[in-house]
């Protein structure tokens, strides 16, 4: 008999194929029915020049939080590839966590747009906003 | 008595202080005035979950690639920081090694505007483009 | 005896200013610090090939937006320029209203950030979603 | 007897049909596969507020030279429409002519990308870049 898989169950099940993912130690927090929560603290693997967070390793998980945010609603056997994003860097931060939340905007049948925004929580939880990105997917067959 | 630094130098000192470099074994190949060239070789470590190269690793190299190439045009002193970029995605690779390279569009005191061109080279040779990024940075004081 | 201009005021002369904004026949409706609302009804000489609201149009009106959303944050004696905006189409109509509100998401000494979400009213007063923009702007002195 | 159309004929009739070009007074000026040419002469009626070329005219022109770009290497009965695109500006100007060149970077079944360079042309003949873009289009059935 086959179970449906929960949004979570088959967002954690792609999340970790990704040695990228595992590479700059994302975690997956919270998945619900178009919006994706991760999590990616402070490291001094993920740093810039300046010591603060990469921009690369900050598009990297919004990238991927908007992608999955777009994989809860593609049909089952479907997953989705990027095409394009667009990201603004708005303050950095050289310590704490950053929470990125990915957002479907509109899901298409041939085109899925999305957001995630980057948030910073700092030692005392105080947040600030840390970046903005704007994203096309497409959904695309699944092949594994 | 003191020596100009070379282009190649200033980019080099600053690419070794980037922990998000190191972590994805990326390499800083050619350095000339307004152009950088960074080579980054397929590794499990980089993958998305089809095991092809990770957007988000193609997107931090082009981010830097263009990132430095801005620096070489900024004056002593000064660094550049990166106010956002737009990357698509034009082909997935599952080997070889991604050549990026960044270059200069746009050089002003307030913003520079650079794109990245991001070819995959495969064990045969056989050069096919892979990513192509537009960039915004601005050059601020350099504080280390 | 000088009176500070208001929000409202301050936007709508320079949005007089704008040739391009009599052109589209854009209405300016309502400006708060921070956000800005325009309207673009539906006309022939706004159509692409497919008699819908052309892109260009929508982006123009999403430019503005942006950019006036951020001018109601920035200093007397300054206005803003748009240094860069990333815009994704999501539906398109060949009737009604556009609906086209402006943001800032983040308005710093050297750079503002902005967000446009454009929405089509029918004439049933249906909305719908049509485009999203996200955008750059630097405050500049203001010279006329 | 069915003559096959030529790459120019196909984006002329496009061209006609949208009411934005005539409105902005643009002109179709070559048209090579994968690559197309328009001119936009500056008029008041393009203007921002400093009375230079608005942004918007820059996008919306910048945005059809790599739409039709794109057309050129559509199969017959197809057509494209964008799906997103993002543009820096440069320089601005007050007077001459932009010409804006779109070129195909990468023409897939699903997805078309493309960029735009937008030059100014002052009355003394003189070069200048004035604005970048980048853009994704899709294929779709033409309807009319």
């Amino acid at each position: 008999m086959n179970t449906p898989t929960s949004a979570y169950d088959r967002v954690a099940a792609s999340f970790e194929r990704q040695g990228m993912m595992r590479l700059l130690g994302a975690e997956l927090r919270r998945v619900e029915p178009g919006r994706v929560e991760i999590w990616l603290p402070y490291s001094e693997i993920l740093t810039q020049q300046q010591a603060g967070f990469h921009g690369g390793a900050i598009g990297t998980v919004a990238d991927v939080a908007g992608g999955y945010a777009g994989l809860t609603l593609a049909p089952e056997g479907m997953e989705v590839v990027t095409v394009e994003y667009k990201i603004n860097f708005l303050s950095n931060f050289t310590d704490g966590t950053l929470r990125v939340v990915g957002k479907v905007v509109k899901s298409g049948k041939r085109l899925i747009v999305t957001t995630a925004e980057v948030d910073h929580i700092g030692a005392d939880g105080k947040e600030s906003a840390c970046a903005l990105m704007q994203q096309t997917l497409v959904p695309v067959q699944q092949t594994y």
